[in-house]
């Protein structure tokens, strides 16, 4: 008799799905390996992996300077030596010399605070304000390993039963579908308007927000992601006071994504968190409890394998902030290097720095290509027949919906898989492309699409857009009607 | 209207509770500060951190070897400058590049396999090979930031309600009974006997998991610290294999927290995990479904703040495989350092290697030192009027047992607290010694105790055993009938 099964494990693992590492990734690992053992088996010779937001894994570089202080915090025995002057900025040096310095007992390999080490959270606290024009406290910083566990953290918070509902924009990223579903909510879905660019309107919130209260789900918290993923749109101020407007009166805790905050695209949008927005609109912490999500793995650093993250938690009385503490603790501290990291986003070199201009160059560098990307794949896809995709406002990602023809649904139905998933499937065995389908984010019953992320290096998109383009053709060509 | 009010948020997490940073360690912290702003207001000039297994807190150095290749991962560009012979030992420089080569592109700051890199999953496995001496398949490997992860992903996977139950020792790492708060189980108590050094009785599970079947508990699995925490003793060979019997037999996971394996100080006692026992017996992947924890935090390595750790997964089938590696996926996957460094545990430098004397001498000075702290604190326990404290075998803790007066315990109620918190609180405003009530590990009614860790320096041990002798003496004093 083994001790556990299908049958008695937890339900609610069993239901929860996260389709970014999902079936298709599992497919193309296993090309992956047959290309390596057999060689010329395929049509093509690499994997390109556009279905999740790692931008190191495609080539992008680190920004130096972080990487220096990195280096100097793990080993500090070489700050005095010569040979490190070498080697490091002296700007690095130095601020690895003053990060080393907030840590007590300079101990990198020590747990810190559970929240994170104070000097960093100052930081970062400072970073906010400065973005913002409106102050941040550090005390409602609190560090994690990336956003992820900073978001199950509020879901674990939040949700009691099903009867606590999450309102989350479709299509979403299916972290949220995925920890809701772990911790036994429900998701309360309001539909993002593809005709006007993903538009969030309010009349829909207040909708979803109606339908849910009539079935018995009490609304506890909203999540918007802005910029969008997987829907790449950038949200105007005058909606984000909409949306303020909206949580304060039904009282929804807002969870802001804010991940891609420094990834925005077109000169007509711009990144205004959450926070600044209410506090703006003469919102402060008794009025309104807003949650902002950060990242070290987005924006131009692209660190993911670094785990670093953080939230700033307003809003919530010390009680509840005490019960948010006390999570945290359970893990102990989020890991230290990721910390560092999250402090060097919110405090990056200053103009005269000796690092200033490189850092500046990396970083440009990074963003008008990506921005560069973004347009060439969003002309691509729109050239496709059967296609339509939205401007890439911001994030990483772009959402084409494609009109499928009746057979390759009915072909889909007769493979025991979805319409969006059969394409892809097609996608990836001719072309080595690897998107994830447009079901894993949700979206308007009867319409498909697929989330593609802009990461590949510039010198590989044109070959992604002409084997794209290729097999698209020929898919149509096959399924017409 | 606060959206969010301790009547409305998930009980689970309220009924949460983690001691190890819990009320005492608040108050340290506030008296840390009154000692920052007013210098002298206290007998002391500074708050000693027993409470937590953190040792380079308190001032342990890292491995050298460990730093040097960390530092040279998370800047590979210096990987061929003239100067960096100058600065690392050339094993790290050639380890680097060694762990740098089997990571796809290179990429550091790029999400890994959400099971960890499987060229650091292949040295983890050898490594247990070599402990263990029966295979091991990296891909039972999942690396985790710590172990604390690790251990949420199994109670998550395991616990439906409250009707699941966990067996835990008593005492126990509070970790274990918060995840089981938090998932919503059931904690199923076994009691370690103090009177045979905190021997682990099978007739005690026996009873225990009768009991719970009789309340109509279902027994999922067997939680066994081994070194224990907080109880320091290890376990004897011959009882492992009754443990192993007696969860093959009742269908229990054995969940096995070995992150102390090489914390083992007394000749007559050697760590052998718990795979290794089971196999020993003939027992493979069909018999038994066993979990090892281990982490970067412990043994003589001491990186808590890396947050590196794992856990091998053995005996189930690989549809339940597939859904812990979903749990993995959910998070993307865990700190880069940390997966670096917990391979890097399980293949240390070896004998011919640039750095192997240097790496020895280092890891055999703190094991050896801790060997003679661990010795000293508790004859120094045992000295003390009512106290007695079993050996430290292992581990980093040690549990003493304190009788006090029946007016320490009338007092302890006039305050509106448990004894052991009343006299933990009396030592720190005392010394700024910070121990552990034994309440937030559980203990047999109407005994007290508390867990002090072995890891103050040695220079500062006099100190602590004078101070404490001290305050003990004075607060026996006080409440002597």
């Amino acid at each position: 008799m083994a001790p556990v099964s299908l049958d008695t494990i937890n339900p609610k693992v069993l239901k929860c799905e996260y389709a970014v590492r999902g079936e298709i990734v599992t497919l193309a690992q296993a090309v992956q390996e047959e290309l390596k053992s057999k060689p010329g088996s395929r049509p093509f010779d690499e994997i390109l992996y556009c279905n999740i937001g790692n931008p190191q894994s495609l080539g992008q570089q680190p920004i130096t300077f972080f990487r220096e202080v990195l280096a100097l915090c793990d080993h500090p025995s070489i700050l005095d030596k010569s040979e490190t002057r070498g080697l490091f900025s002296s700007d690095a040096i130095e601020r690895a010399r003053q990060i080393l310095d907030q840590i007590p007992g300079r101990a990198t390999g020590a747990y810190s605070h559970s929240q994170g080490i104070k000097g960093l959270r100052d930081a970062i606290a400072a970073g906010i304000e400065a973005r913002d024009g409106f102050p941040a406290d550090p005390n409602d910083i609190f560090l994690t390993d990336g956003a992820s566990p900073a978001v199950h953290m509020m879901m674990q918070l939040l949700i009691r039963s099903e009867k606590d509902g999450i309102l989350c924009p479709i299509p979403q990223y299916p972290l949220y579908s995925a920890s809701i579903a772990l911790h036994g909510g429900t998701l309360v879905p309001y539909y993002l308007d593809e005709a006007t660019g993903w538009g969030l309107e309010v009349s829909e919130l207040k909708k979803q927000w109606a339908d849910a209260k009539s079935k018995g789900i009490t609304p506890r918290a909203l999540v918007v992601i802005n910029p969008g993923n997987p829907t790449g749109q950038v949200l105007a101020e005058n909606n984000q006071k909409e949306i303020v407007d909206f949580c304060k009166k039904e009282g929804l805790v807002l969870l802001a994504d804010e991940v891609y905050q420094e990834n925005v695209y077109v000169p007509e949008k711009k990144f205004h968190s959450f926070k600044k927005v209410a506090r703006s609109m003469g919102y402060g912490e008794k009025d309104i409890s807003v949650v902002s999500f950060q990242s070290v793995s987005k924006g131009y650093y692209g660190e993911c394998g670094k785990r670093g993250g953080y939230m700033e938690v307003t809003g919530f009385g010390p009680e509840i902030r005490e019960q948010i503490y006390k999570l945290a603790s359970v893990n102990l501290c989020s890991n230290i290097s990721g910390q560092i990291l999250a402090s060097l986003v919110m405090s990056p070199p200053k103009d005269g720095d000796e690092s200033y201009e490189s850092y500046s160059a990396e970083k440009d560098g990074i963003l008008s290509s990506l921005k560069r990307r973004a347009k060439t794949l969003e002309d691509a896809f729109n050239k496709l027949e059967g296609v339509t995709c939205n401007k890439a406002e911001g994030a990483m990602y772009l959402f084409p919906c494609i009109r499928l023809p009746e057979k390759a649904i009915k072909a889909a139905e007769a493979a025991k898989t979805t319409p969006d998933n059969f394409y892809c499937r097609g996608l990836l065995n001719a072309t080595g492309i690897v998107f994830v389908p447009g079901s894993g984010f949700g979206q308007v019953l009867g319409t498909w699409h697929f989330r593609c992320t802009i990461l590949p290096q510039e010198d590989k998109i044109p070959a992604v857009v002409s084997r794209l383009t290729e097999f698209h053709k020929s898919f149509m060509e096959e399924f017409r009607e």
